[in-house]
């Protein structure tokens, strides 16, 4: 395990609390929640609870929570059952969505499940072009947008509430991939009109294996996985009680404590720019990445100029004892640009993606800055 | 919770050393499979050690096992797959599947992704009649047969050998649900060929929310969930890393005991037919539940005659501590007959499920034997 862990957009540290609820499940709480015995009954009300206790924070109805295996099955769940039960013929998303997203509409195009997919422009930032969002979404029919809100590679925040506006305005459906936002932001979906959100557990504290769809009441679409009625009839197969309780714990703790995690992550993230800025004045920062109000505070994405080492950057990272990736976890380690990199002007050298998480501390910032100065010296 | 849990076809309570690895991998290894730095290493580490123990133990190659959210995902991974990739148009199955296969069937009939379904005939016993499989395999082209092993709601399971030697003969791809036997029988899938077998974790004292699909490495099928490169790009989404240690952990466990845990747990059985014979003799057993070397030897199926209160035997059981169901979870406390009941000759009354454990013991039976005379007085 490396000293420090600046990885947290790809996954985080499951929470004491977290693991401390999902243990006392394991060991006392086996039952089969379809079962109607005590045993079953007892799983059952476990998973309801969650259910209230998530779509509380969300302001969501909880017959609007879908419990599913992570953030990529809900994803899938979601543009598919798009397409199949509500009519949408065209998609348009953008070049720097999530492969979750970007390889789901690309095999629904492959199979001619829908006419077209358009992307929306973005320019060197990243930045979504919403007046040519606006454009497409005048001239067509049957439509669903599906945009991330905070993009995991290089952190752009979207304005969500906007493209939800559009969307109802052209009576477009509305997907958007908030796996890197949920935990980290509050969500009001009585106030902003979201048709499918996502979420994964794991990117905020919470275990892997589990996250959830909403799909706003107003939608009816069809499972995905077939079999019995689980999730009433939208998601077969016996649920993770154990995940799904430590998925609304991770929920609890996150939005509990929020203010402090907002204001503790944020200044790590502006330290860290600080002193990049200060000690590596050749470094530049990719897409929104350094502008604080338009990026996730958990993400910093920078690059490095080429030279000797650059392609091997992460690598010697890692042997000092750092964790950090390249765009994202998939790419990590990959000299090969990712897919969103590709999409933006982040120069000729080498990307780094610092991800920060609640544990992470101003010593974890001060030694990552003093390897990369040693690096580079 | 119940005394005396005989729901175990349902599900399982956590072996303690499963839960144990689990509890150890989630405070330790939080990393990311996919990420390429020490962190990510030592969880791909973890999960392909994993494959491994679990690829040895059913004596297949460890690139053909693929981690899924459990037996109903595996299911439909590979019948859809088999759709999608391999040519089938016709499938083969039986009416006393498992929902998570006939609901996938039903539903790739009604999108007209095969030609035609078609059922072999069953027995009053629930018996398949292998005659008319082979007689059907003989006419039919692009056949994918899909039967279950063990029968979770009676029982009855499978000669799986002459089944899989039918498919070959005819050139049919075979798909087994062995949810009900992975973990209770041995395999070994370099003697016998199986194209597509399915496991989930909870059915043999492993967690819930995991299981595989092994897929014979003479089939190429693509993915049901697309987005990142996980599982050799068959399966996106983050592996859930300490879900997958308690898979193999519970595999590893069922294994090393497996004698010893068939020869409790069908002493367990042969007892209470035993007793039900002795004090409870208008009773009757349904599908092939009382021949032992024809039927799990889990699962124990009881009809009780009708009478006043028959149709609340199950609530009445639960309120005398006895957790066990009627057909299965989804249909337990149902008056209604399940789909495999309905199937079966099952006389007039209550149908009962008893399903043993490694947890149950004499006294669990000994307690509902009396229980079900004091009812039935």
């Amino acid at each position: 395990m490396n000293k420090v862990y600046l990885d947290n957009a790809a996954t985080t540290a499951i929470d004491n609390e977290v693991i401390e609820i999902m243990h006392k499940t394991m060991r006392e709480n086996y039952g089969n929640p379809s079962s109607s015995h005590a045993t079953g009954r007892k799983s059952r009300a476990i998973i309801e609870t969650s259910r209230r206790t998530i779509a509380n924070i969300i302001n969501a109805d909880p017959s609007e929570i879908f419990f599913t295996s992570g953030g990529t099955e809900a994803d899938n769940m979601a543009i598919r059952g798009a397409v199949r039960d509500a009519g949408v013929q065209n998609i348009i998303t953008s070049k720097l969505e999530h492969p979750a997203v970007l390889n789901t509409v690309f095999h629904l195009l492959n199979k001619k499940k829908v006419l077209k997919v358009d992307y929306v422009n973005t320019n060197y930032l990243g930045q979504i072009d919403l007046i040519h969002l606006e454009k497409m979404l005048s001239t067509k029919k049957n439509v669903l947008v599906s945009l991330m809100h905070g993009n995991n590679e290089i952190g752009n925040l979207l304005d969500i509430k906007k493209v939800s506006e559009l969307c109802q305005k052209y009576h477009a459906l509305f997907h958007s991939d908030t796996v890197q936002t949920v935990g980290h932001y509050d969500f009001d979906l009585k106030k902003i009109h979201i048709d499918f959100l996502t979420c994964s557990a794991h990117k905020f504290h919470g275990p892997k294996g589990v996250g959830f769809l909403y799909i706003n009441k107003i939608r009816n679409i069809t499972p995905l996985i077939h079999g019995g009625s689980q999730e009433r009839d939208m998601r077969a197969g016996t649920e993770c009680v154990y995940g799904i309780v430590g998925l609304a714990k991770a929920m609890e703790v996150a939005y509990r404590d929020l203010s402090h995690h907002v204001k503790h992550i944020s200044n790590l993230k502006k330290y860290m720019i600080e002193q990049i800025k200060l000690n590596l004045p050749f470094a530049t920062f990719n897409g929104q990445s350094d502008i604080l109000e338009s990026s996730l505070y958990t993400v910093l994405s920078v690059s490095f100029p080429e030279n000797n080492f650059s392609n091997l950057l992460l690598f010697n990272l890692d042997l000092l004892g750092i964790s950090c990736s390249g765009g994202s976890a998939c790419s990590s380690g990959n000299v090969k640009k990712s897919h969103v990199i590709s999409e933006i002007d982040s120069g000729d050298g080498a990307v780094v993606r610092f991800s920060f998480g609640k544990y992470n501390t101003i010593n974890d910032v001060d030694f990552t800055i003093k390897q990369l100065v040693s690096l580079f010296d």
